[in-house]
Formats: C-alpha cells, sequence, structure tokens
C-alpha cells in the first residue's frame, strides 16, 4: 500500500468533465490499494478572472489581500473536485492550505514553505479519504493567508510528499514528461525515462518549463522521486530521482535553448577593481536579472569590456542605464544585441567526460553558427548565439550527442508548462 | 470613540465603483474617531455563479465541499475591499470566518455561531485597522469550513458586535429601514424610527425581510442596538432595540402580508386523541412546514375539521397526502384553496391594548372581506383572507391604525431583501 502525492494543473481541472476524468483517475488509484493525497491548481482562467478583478480595484494592490485573493482559486478547485469524487461514491475531503497546516514565511506572493503538520492529513488519510489540498497556498506564522508564487502547486506537492514521507510526487501536467529537447524543433527528440534532480534544475531554469525549479529543490533536498507525466493520456512520464550511475555514463541529457535574452556590453571600461559593482549595482537596483555575465580585456591596455544578458522586456531600460553609467565612466561606449539566443547543453556525465564543450563549439562552427557568448558550470555548457539560428543549433547538437539514441524512442509531445 | 460594527450586503459590493464608494464611507467614519469591523456578503452574483459551477458537477453537492466552494465568495469580497481602503491610504486587513475566530456547529449549509474569539480583531483594531470580516462563513471544532445559510452574513455581522461588545451594529442595504408596512401596495407606509426585536422577529417571519430573523434573535439575546440604513443614501434608518416605554403605547406597528401560503381542509374526521397527530405526522415525513393551523368542531357530532396552512410550492403535495390520509380514515372529506393570503398585524401594545383583534376584524368586515382563518400571538394578529383583496387589506388595516400618524413622516422606498 503506497502512499501517493498527485499534483493536477488548472488545464487538468479546467471544466466539469476534466475534472471528472481525473476523479475518476484518482479512484482507479485508491481502489488499486494506494493511500492518495491529491495537490489542485486554480483552474485554468481562473487566475486570470481573479487577477482582472482585482485590477479593476486599484493597480498596484496589496500583496497581503491579493493572496486573500487568489487563495479562493485553488480553493474552488478543490471544492469542485471532492464534490465529483464523492458524487462517485467515495470518500474525500478537501483541505486548504491552512487546514493541510503549511505553514510559510510571511512574504505574500512569493511565499516559502517553512513546515508542515502532517497530522490532519494523516487522519483522514487513515479514515480512507482521498485527501484533497489546495495547492500553491499556505498560512503564516500569524494566520495570514500566503500564496508561494510561480509553480506553487508543483511546490506543495512535493513538500508535502516530502513531509508524509510519500513513496512518489505525480507531477500531472499536459506534456507526457521531459524531453531531451523541445519536440517542436527537434523531431528527435525523445522522452527521457529518468533524469536527476541536478539535471532537471538546469534543465528548469534554462527553459524546459515542465516542471517549477523550486519544486525540483525541494524533491532533490529530501530525496522525494517525483514522476513528470500527462494527464491526458497512460503513457509513462519521467521520473527526476537522485543520479545513480546509469545517469552517469550519458553525456548530455537535454538541450534547452532560450530566446528571451537580450544581449548588452559595455566596452573600454577602465579595468580596475569595483568597477563591476559600478557597472551591475545600477542595474540590480532597477530590479533586472542579469544572467550571463562576460568580462574580458579590450582593445586597449588596462581596460576592459563586459558584456552580459538579461531578459528582453529589460534590454531598452538596460540600454538606458549602461548609457549613463558609461557617460559617468567616461570613454566608454555600449552597444546591444537584442536578436540572440541562449542554447545549453545538460548532463551529469560532463563531469567525468572531457571535451564535451569543445564538442559543442566544433558542431555549432561547422554550420557556421557564430558564439558570441560562453558560460559553463559543472554540468552544463551555454552558448549565445544569433536568434536565428536556434533551431538549426538545437537539431545539429541533438544529432552530434546522440540524445535520439540513448534509450527507447518515445512519441514526442509538445514541452510547455501547464497554467496555474 | 464608539466601535462600529457594519454589514453590507452583495449590492453594495457588487462591483469596484460600488466598493470604492463603500470604502469611502467606511473611512470617513474612521476618520471621524470610530472603531470599524466591517462585515461583508458575497458580491451580488457570486453565490449563483459558484452554485452554477458546483451543479456542472453533480446534483447533490457534498454540504460540506459546498461550504468550502460558497465562502470563497466573501473570501473574494473582504480582499478586493481591503484593497481598495489600502489604495485610499488607509490602513485594513481582511479576516475569514476562520481568522476571525468564528466558531460554529458542523451543521454544513446552515451553521450557527457557537462563539467568537475575538482576541485577533482586537488587536487588529488597536494597530488602527478597519477590520474587514467575511460574513455567512465560520469553522467547525474540526476547523471545517462552514457556511451559516441564508441571512448568514447579518448574522455573522450582530453576533461580532455582540461578542465585541460594540456600541451599535450597522446594516446597510437597499432600503431605508424598517416601514409600517410595503410602500409598493401601500403609499402611506411610513419608516419607523425604532422596533423593538420582538416586533421586528414577527415582521422578518411575517415577510418583511429588512433582516433576517436569525440575527435578531441574536441582538435580542445579547442587547445589541441594530440600526437598519441604506448603503445608497445617508438617510437615518430604523434602530432595532430594546422595547421602551414610547413602544408600549404604540398599539400597531407594523403590517405585513404574505401571498406565498395556500390552506387545505380535511373534513369530519373523528374527533379522538391522537387524531391532530395522525394528519400531520405524514406532513412533516414530507418535510412540509405547517403554518396556520385551526381545528374545530364539525357539522357531525364526534366529528372534527381541521384547516391548516402550507407554503404554496407544498400545496399540490399536501392534497395528496391529505387524501391518502383520508382514504385510511374513513369518511373524510378534503379540500383546498390556493388563492389566500396572510395579513398580520404586529404591535407591542397589544399586550396592555384591548380590543385590537376585533378592530382588525371589523375593519376588514366593512369592505366585505371574509376572514377565513385566525390566529393570534401576544403581539400578533394574522388573518386568512382571499388573495386578491390582499393589498385593500393592507390599505384599510394601515388607516384604521393610524400607522401613518404615530411619528413624522418619512418618504417610501421599496422593501426588499438585499441578496447575500
Amino acid at each position: 500500500m503506497a502512499l501517493i502525492v498527485q499534483k493536477y494543473g488548472g488545464t487538468s481541472v479546467g471544466n466539469a468533465e476534466r475534472i471528472a476524468a481525473v476523479a475518476t483517475k484518482v479512484i482507479a488509484r485508491q481502489k488499486n490499494g494506494d493511500r492518495l493525497v491529491v495537490v489542485l491548481s486554480a483552474r485554468a482562467g481562473e487566475t486570470d478572472r481573479l487577477l482582472g478583478l482585482s485590477s479593476e480595484i486599484c493597480r498596484s494592490p496589496d500583496p497581503r489581500e491579493l493572496d486573500v485573493l487568489l487563495a479562493t482559486g485553488e480553493q474552488t478547485s478543490i471544492a469542485l473536485f471532492c464534490m465529483a469524487v464523492k458524487d462517485m461514491g467515495f470518500k474525500a475531503v478537501s483541505m486548504t492550505g491552512y487546514q493541510a497546516g503549511i505553514t510559510t514565511d510571511a512574504n505574500f506572493g512569493q511565499a516559502r514553505i517553512n513546515c508542515i503538520q502532517t497530522q490532519s492529513i494523516i487522519d483522514r488519510l487513515q479514515d480512507g479519504n482521498i485527501v484533497v489540498v489546495a495547492g500553491f497556498q499556505g498560512n503564516d506564522e500569524e494566520g495570514n493567508i500566503t500564496t508561494l508564487g510561480r509553480g506553487g502547486s508543483d511546490t506543495t506537492a512535493v513538500a508535502l510528499a516530502a513531509a508524509l514521507g510519500a513513496d512518489v510526487c505525480e507531477i500531472y501536467t499536459d506534456v507526457e514528461g521531459v524531453f531531451t529537447t523541445d519536440p517542436n524543433i527537434c523531431s528527435k527528440a525523445r522522452k527521457l525515462e529518468k533524469i536527476s534532480y541536478e539535471e532537471m534544475l538546469e534543465m528548469a531554469s534554462m527553459g524546459a518549463k515542465v516542471l517549477h525549479i523550486r519544486s525540483v529543490e525541494f524533491g532533490m533536498k529530501y530525496n522525494v522521486p517525483i514522476m513528470v507525466l500527462s494527464s491526458f493520456t497512460d503513457a509513462p512520464g519521467t521520473l527526476v530521482t537522485q543520479e545513480d550511475k546509469d545517469m552517469e555514463k550519458v553525456v548530455v541529457s537535454g538541450i534547452t535553448y532560450n530566446k528571451n535574452e537580450g544581449r548588452v556590453t559595455i566596452t573600454n571600461v577602465p579595468d580596475q577593481p569595483g568597477i563591476a559593482a559600478k557597472v551591475f549595482r545600477p542595474i540590480s537596483e532597477a530590479n533586472i536579472n542579469v544572467d550571463l555575465i562576460v568580462q574580458g580585456g579590450s582593445a586597449s591596455p588596462g581596460r576592459a569590456d563586459i558584456s552580459f544578458t538579461v531578459a528582453k522586456g529589460s534590454y531598452e531600460k538596460t540600454l538606458e542605464i549602461l548609457n549613463q553609467v558609461a557617460r559617468e565612466l567616461g570613454d566608454c561606449k555600449v552597444s546591444g544585441d537584442p536578436g540572440i539566443a541562449k542554447i545549453s547543453i545538460i548532463g551529469l556525465g560532463m563531469r567525468s567526460h572531457s571535451g564535451v564543450a569543445t564538442k559543442m563549439f566544433d558542431t555549432l562552427s561547422k554550420e557556421n553558427i557564430n558564439i558570441k557568448m560562453i558560460a559553463t558550470s559543472e554540468i552544463k555548457v551555454s552558448c549565445i548565439i544569433d536568434e536565428k539560428y536556434t533551431e538549426l543549433a538545437v537539431r545539429v547538437l541533438h544529432d552530434a550527442f546522440e540524445l535520439d539514441k540513448n534509450f527507447e524512442t518515445q512519441g514526442t509531445v509538445r514541452v510547455q508548462e501547464e497554467k496555474e
């Protein structure tokens, strides 16, 4: 008798028909002898509807009250879902974040889970209930309602699985699992049977948005096996788990791309201590997140060039700030390129295999794709290239690292994040 | 510095504009030096929307889960309202039924308040907040969300006022107060300055649905002054309070009517002990509420006739059951009349004034209105008449008891319950 935590996203409970389908699926699993905790997101479109109501009231809603408002979305889902299960003749009980004992910090809108008092969930499981918990929400220590921010329901599910010592946390979404790359641009993309937490973290942060990064961190910290699978088919999914020997053999597990960045460069800055801080302080003060940074020697001696990437939405603002910095420093030039893409290869095997980065550069070079910036970590190599080469780069790298061959081939499905 | 509990109904917070108007009103009151607890209903139409969602799932939703669903309606209201207040630069904090410390029994859908732990409200008032509480909801002792049923937000407000020892509980609605009778059918109807709890209870249960009967009971039990007034005008309202000497002088305070009943009669039943039980047991087993009952001698010796009234919706079913009873008893006849109305006169003064009932019968008789049944209580006389005479009866009784003359005359406004 296994203890399973399942999470279903907004599309999976988007209407009465879908709710009935998921209820049937969950009941079948319980009949099979498992104990089930089901975590639900707000129904697709509901969060937008609530945000619309708040925007009618004011432009910048109070964060505490926005959480009170948004939390109703998941509360609606769990009530409707339990009605469906009970109408089918089975026992179910809904629990809001508070009722489920989920305590967070007081950081409204992006709270972090501090602890989970599992006793009331355990009691209700022992009474034979399917326990249905509102994702995305908790209470702070003063009893205020909080929400966990983007990807919050995934985090709720994995955190509950950790706290309950569940056998597995199943994340149901509208894709069949984690793919070697985006099947939309690479027909040879293959669903992975399993992937390590570390690789999944890099995949998630690089743009393969199947699982939110916070839930993967949680899973890794507490060693919760996470199964990503489709709520629309019965196909086997992808298991995110601790690394094992098999994984080490795979040099590259996945390839991701991100077209949503722009590159800016400030050239000929004085090459002296504190210069990086001078450049980046006004950027961070404007709440702009910087991704890759490359600092190198300039054409002039005693001078340096600094390049970095920011989200496309912050590109113009960043140029503006840099131009101001350049005026202050004197003699510097600012340039930029919004038409770039970041291509990353990810794999645990890189740690023990040499020449992986070289192979990537060679492969791109053979297609005459110029590399503008490079960044590496222990299990990842990222290159900034011209945006127009994105699809080509993904396909040739997929071939070069033989990602289609590592395991048996599966059908391809679009990789896209389900709405909260 | 007074402590005021205010309740606003669904129409009063129905859209962003109305929310802003109410927020402005509340803030002005706080600036005036008062401490404010505001109780809100779900926005107009919201409860119907939620019931619609539930009816898509199943016909008879589980009562516990229906409460979880419906409670989101008020939660949405309090969040939006607090956003509005804070956006205007004032301190406000929303509290769900649970957060406000409202504990009820576990009777889902029509829970009764057992106790209110007021400390967290008091703390937040002391911090200078306008405290905004979700009406209509609480938690039972096991932490389940409950709702109070029809009129629940009025009950929340009066109960909070009682628990907090508030100076007054103001119920804002879309009418200006309590009227001597329905201004729609009697142009001389007059708004009352004040009325006793006892009279208000009779008025409420007789169909003048300004205040829900449960909230009046609560107010009477804990002696909470309740002010009924309009959220759309600044006109003074009606104070519902303990009886005083002035009130005793008023023989009749109000006249109500109810067209929603039908009368049934079973004649020639054996006049023996237990016969009433034999007639009424199957009626109550069918969950039909009986209002007036008159039992009298029949034309035949040793036989009796029993007449009673039921809601129009139960009329056909009641006839069916009575016919079955008649067959079992033998020799009885069943007849009925769905076209009746109940006219009631209500007033504390009846206790000390004789001849009030006689004056009512005389007045109706002068208009050739036949009285089919009569029922009396200490402060009320009700007559069943032909439905077609309803408006005429109300007007002649209003004149006969000089209801337009007791206090100064006010403008007339339609008397109608605001939607929860």
